[in-house]
């Protein structure tokens, strides 16, 4: 069986691989650009993960096609994302539609949705109909995420919930569709696909919760990214929810009032917002819900068919996930 | 039988019927808009026609939803096309991202496209892979039709074949391909779907060569907008192309600077191009090139397992389409 970082080899052997048209190299070459400035392949992996776990690694081809797949659209959505988020950089290089133009990020957009969903379409015929399915909903509600997103940036208030709701889609649903795509295919029982997805969700919404945490708290050597981002654009993250919650009358009406300026020094603004943090015990009540995600995602392992040695990895995968500090 | 009418209004009925999500609405309302302000729902139609002369019309509902996500997938590209054109109006009314903005155009579109893919996936199950391979193959290119179009505008010289293969991609294959997709539901021969494809590329060949004539020579009355639109706006048509094609070194150096020009007087600048299209014979040879893709639609009907008067629909079709004013 090959191990975790063998598996991610592979993918990237057939992203490396990957037949892309060439003309018009206009709509073309920004494709090729953004599936290969990297990314950590994560739903792949799941995918693939979640396949052998029932099927074995004979025929590891069959689920190989969806799993990129899948990739290709986690890329489109960053490439729109990106436009529609006025981002400059992405991975450590310029986004599409800095490189070219905003038109090009959208036709190029278009164009690796359309060769995500014919990568999917490879899927055996006999799962065809499921897989599209999951596949179809999950990109739905992807688009749903990034409209609440955007929605929550001219919002007064946005409720924790409201954050979760947006995070399970704009980021957890593509990890469980993943995760589940991979068990349809190996034909694994109705209930452990559940299962799986359920530990997609919580894996998901754990993961973004730590990202949070991480720009408060992380260390900026290894986190890749300078602290107090989130902060300096005055981000509704799951901590300033949770403090605006917090607060009393004064503090609330304090920090609504300051994370709405953009003229103040970045070393002040991030000290003073992580000084309240810290004082409402935002990091703590955070981390609890992240554990708890964590926890659920955990316990859906357990209710697996399969023994534990069989779902070891995603057991590791999630510890890792949750003890990053990048 | 029902008459193309009846059709089309049972088409229409079902676009109003459509059960499209609420929430959220910033997200959802621009696809209610785009998909209830009309077009010819010319697509939809021709699936359904394909379908009922191989299956009759006793399960027209098998084939309606995959006819209505071809219907939204144009939907989709247009959405996305007005952004990358800059246009303002649309069928008389202001485009998404002029009455909302270019975000929600982006990801309204991106919502819509998925929609599209969920419409074609209820295709009937034996003929699901089929549909969808048709599907995809067509949707990259009319990916590629949008890219070749907006190359060309900034490209100094374009020849007829570059233009042809430009509007087969962007306005033929979609016509095409839902032709065979009404083919391959019914069951059709193989060689029919693919005659039928023919058709569909030749009628929306001699459509967009019949538009550029239109515009010039049309009846404004009738023809809905002001002649001169492409003149104007020094659009690379298939009348320039073959204008500049014809002309002595002469004509074909002012032609080529007369055309970057933006200052000149409307009523002017279209008069002098028409003259010079005129004294070229441009009208004659495109309507020449209009009724050879013409004839060679009616040859691909002709060539149908099927006796006339079963594609009597698709001759008069093809007639209307090319006798149009408007």
């Amino acid at each position: 069986m090959r191990n975790i970082q063998e598996l991610i080899q592979l993918i990237q052997g057939e992203i490396s691989a990957l037949k892309i048209e060439s003309q018009p190299e206009g709509m073309y070459d920004p494709i090729s650009y953004m599936m290969s400035i990297g990314g950590k392949r994560i739903r792949p992996l799941l995918c693939l993960l979640a396949y052998r776990m029932y099927a074995g690694e004979e025929h590891l081809e069959e689920v190989m096609a969806p799993a990129l797949g899948i990739e290709m659209f986690h890329n489109f959505t960053l490439m729109h994302d990106d436009v529609m988020d006025r981002s400059f950089m992405r991975r450590g290089k310029p986004c599409v539609h800095v490189k070219w133009d905003e038109n090009t990020a959208i036709l190029s957009g278009d164009a690796l949705q359309i060769m995500a969903y014919q990568y999917v379409q490879r899927a055996p015929e006999k799962n065809l109909a499921a897989c599209l399915d999951l596949f179809s909903r999950t990109a739905m509600e992807l688009c749903e995420g990034q409209a609440l997103d955007m929605l929550f940036e001219t919002q007064e208030r946005v409720d924790k919930d409201d954050y979760l709701e947006m995070i399970r889609k704009k980021t957890a649903v593509l990890l469980a569709c993943s995760l589940k795509m991979g068990a349809i295919i190996a034909g694994a029982p109705q209930r452990d696909q559940d299962l799986l997805y359920e530990y997609g969700i919580n894996i998901g919404i754990a993961f973004q919760i730590k990202d949070d945490l991480l720009d408060v708290w992380g260390n900026p050597a290894v986190f890749g990214k300078a602290i107090g981002g989130d902060i300096m654009c005055n981000k509704k993250t799951f901590l300033l929810i949770h403090a605006m919650e917090q607060a009393d009358e004064h503090d609330r009406h304090f920090l609504q009032e300051y994370m709405k300026t953009n003229d103040i020094d970045r070393g002040e603004k991030v000290e003073t917002v992580t000084k309240m943090y810290n004082r409402l015990g935002v990091k703590e009540v955070c981390e609890s819900q992240m554990n708890y995600h964590q926890e659920k995602a955990l316990q859906a392992l357990r209710e697996l068919s399969l023994p534990e040695e069989c779902w070891n990895d995603f057991r590791v995968l999630a510890e890792k996930m949750m003890n990053r500090q990048w």
